[in-house]
């Protein structure tokens, strides 16, 4: 038993949260893993404990009790600095609460990699989730600190820092745009309830950053420090990680500073039920389709449609939306249906979706393909055989 | 000679100015004309004489020096108003600058017309150009008008009246998002000039909206009445005009209330030089490519590249930028060029651009084709004959 211990202590995975089964793991450690569509497009608000995971490093444990726990907040000059623990992070500033859905830049990266491999997680559709966040405006602490509203620090950025760690003690880091952080109508907060408790550890307990219509990989979880800089963050994730290129770039010959690390994500959409290759049992001659659409680019647009076709790209069906979409300030997901007639024993389903600046997805994975295997949002495309009901 | 004058006088287009020879003419009553791309991309800033033109009606003749002309600005109640003649505005509100691109929504139709025939003008690639506007904030005039920065008028809009109206006298009418307008990084604008010089008539003398990033219908000329409203314009353009459908729906049965009013574009390029059909002869046995593209969508998002492909999407080039880029705020299309081996006498010419949100443009017209002919954003795609030099 002492033995045991010992080995625990130096698996830096040993005090690793419990989590859902349900959950489709992708690695164990880091622990990644995702949640399966069908049951994504059963609630418009995803449960926490089957939201999708995504670590790079093992989960921290923070004691808010041992009085450690504090978030250093930095200016551009020294004398901007706040520092404050999470109980006066939450008395000084007026909460806010945001529903916003969060997907990694991989998400579906399973379907490009069938295209040709690309590398990272293999993600199916399920590397995405919508959740209540509740904490305060980075805006307001910001302004606190002294920042302005001004043309002149367009180009800036704000780092955040978590606690996790690489194996050279490097913390976990990315930028996102100042314009963001400081836009009234951005409604990036520091959150630490989520779905209306208390954020958990694999979540970012105690706080984490929620930049609604970005991209996963900048809600840095388990947050310790902000700072304001003129530059973004020199971290591998937001240098040389989570950017796209060129399909005929290739990992031994591509420079990676001549393209901008994700930030604003395109628009997509997924048929989650049926998945692909089951056989599915039409109700009165008709094939039911559920699915989820994001229109999360460009800030918040909502989508104005989603488009079905069931004869690739023939003739399309225009699907109904289930939850309620605004055209403005849209950080979350809307599922959608479509129940349509077929008369054939096997087909496939095409689904994309347009968002309120009339951009819409690409007809294929191909054209998009990247080493990287990120921003995979060609329309989705399924197989189904169909028993008439 | 009094005859000629009385036909004038009772024909509505007798005033029109004089147009430069060099602008395609796609209808003269109301005049509607496009600059030949082959020009447009000589330029960043597009010279003011051969800048597209798009009426609805015929164009007014403001005389300042009469006392008449004024500006109305009316808020939610009728204790705000706001009545400014043209000196006025210039004198209480700080001048700004905006370098913008405005395009047609119908811009490049007759590519999707060639899919399937489409209603509206048959615009080639130049119904739309570049030009630094000089104003004032829209923002401003609206803040001493009494309207706040607030959340709660989010989904409210601002419409504006040109002076050019119908045969009923009903005036060209439209209205853009608040929040766009009260956007502090939006740059919407009330313009007097034009690349340096007083607006000509033809591009809404005394004065014009300027909304970047938005379609060229919302950028209201010869503008008289400005209104803040809950709702958005009534008017036809803003109602029954100006909306992309699925590609299934058709005019017999379409429900014009089920689409949104198109405000921003999508990311979109085009092929200037050489064009479609054309002869060319290489040089040190490359192509010479010329385009443009336009990245706008999602307020002002830069351009992350413009991709070429000679062999129908197999494999692609990234074209080189000429003219600077941003990654806020960019409002301004940007150029660009590639030069290409080709060892064949005929070839296809892709190009497709990604935005910094890495939306990219849809492969074809046919999955976007649209009955009003809008947002003609596939992939611009042009056979030219190579000789080698
Ligand atoms: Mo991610
Ligand atoms: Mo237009």
């Amino acid at each position: 038993e002492e033995h045991l211990a010992m080995m625990n202590m130096d698996d830096p995975y040993a005090n690793e949260p419990q989590r859902h089964p349900v959950l489709t793991i992708r690695t164990k450690k880091p622990f990644n893993a995702e949640t399966p569509a069908s049951l994504l497009v059963e609630n418009f608000i995803t449960p926490t404990e089957i939201f999708y995971i995504r670590h790079h490093f093992p989960v921290p444990d923070v004691d808010l009790s041992s009085d450690d726990y504090s978030i250093e907040i930095v200016g551009i000059d020294e004398k901007q600095s706040l520092n404050l623990n999470l109980d006066q992070l939450k008395t000084v500033y007026t909460p806010h609460s945001v529903t916003a859905s969060l997907q990694c830049s991989g998400n579906r990266r399973s379907e490009m990699n069938r295209v040709k491999p690309v590398k990272g997680l293999e993600w199916a559709q399920g590397a995405m989730g919508n959740a209540v966040w509740k904490g305060v405006r980075l805006r307001d602490v910001l302004l606190d600190l002294g920042v302005k509203d001004s043309d002149e620090n367009d180009n800036w950025h704000v780092r955040f820092d978590g606690l996790d760690m690489d194996p050279t003690s490097a913390p976990y880091a990315v930028s996102i745009p100042l314009s963001k952080a400081m836009d009234p109508r951005g409604d990036v907060i520091l959150a630490y309830e989520m779905n209306g408790e208390t954020l958990t550890r694999d979540h970012g307990f105690p706080l984490r950053v929620v930049v609604p219509g970005t991209t996963g990989a900048r809600w840095v979880k388990w947050l310790t420090r902000i700072e304001v800089s003129k530059n973004e963050s020199e971290s591998h994730w937001q240098q040389n990680d989570y950017k796209s290129f060129n399909p005929s770039a290739d990992w031994a010959k591509v420079d990676w500073s001549t393209a901008p690390a994700i930030q604003e994500m395109p628009v997509t959409s997924v048929i989650c039920d049926p998945q692909d290759g089951e056989t599915t049992t039409l109700q009165d001659g008709k094939l039911q389709l559920r699915g989820l659409r994001y229109a999360w680019s460009g800030g918040g647009r909502g989508i104005v449609r989603v488009d079905i076709s069931l004869d690739l790209g023939k003739t399309w069906h225009v699907a109904e939306l289930i939850d309620p979409v605004g055209l403005n300030r849209q950080w979350a997901w809307t599922r959608w249906r479509a129940d349509l007639p077929v008369a054939v024993k096997e087909t496939e389903v095409w689904v994309r979706a347009v968002d309120s600046a009339y951009n819409t997805q690409p007809e294929g994975m191909e054209h998009i393909w990247n080493m990287r295997g990120v921003m995979a949002v060609g329309y989705h495309k399924i197989k189904v055989s169909v028993n008439a009901d």
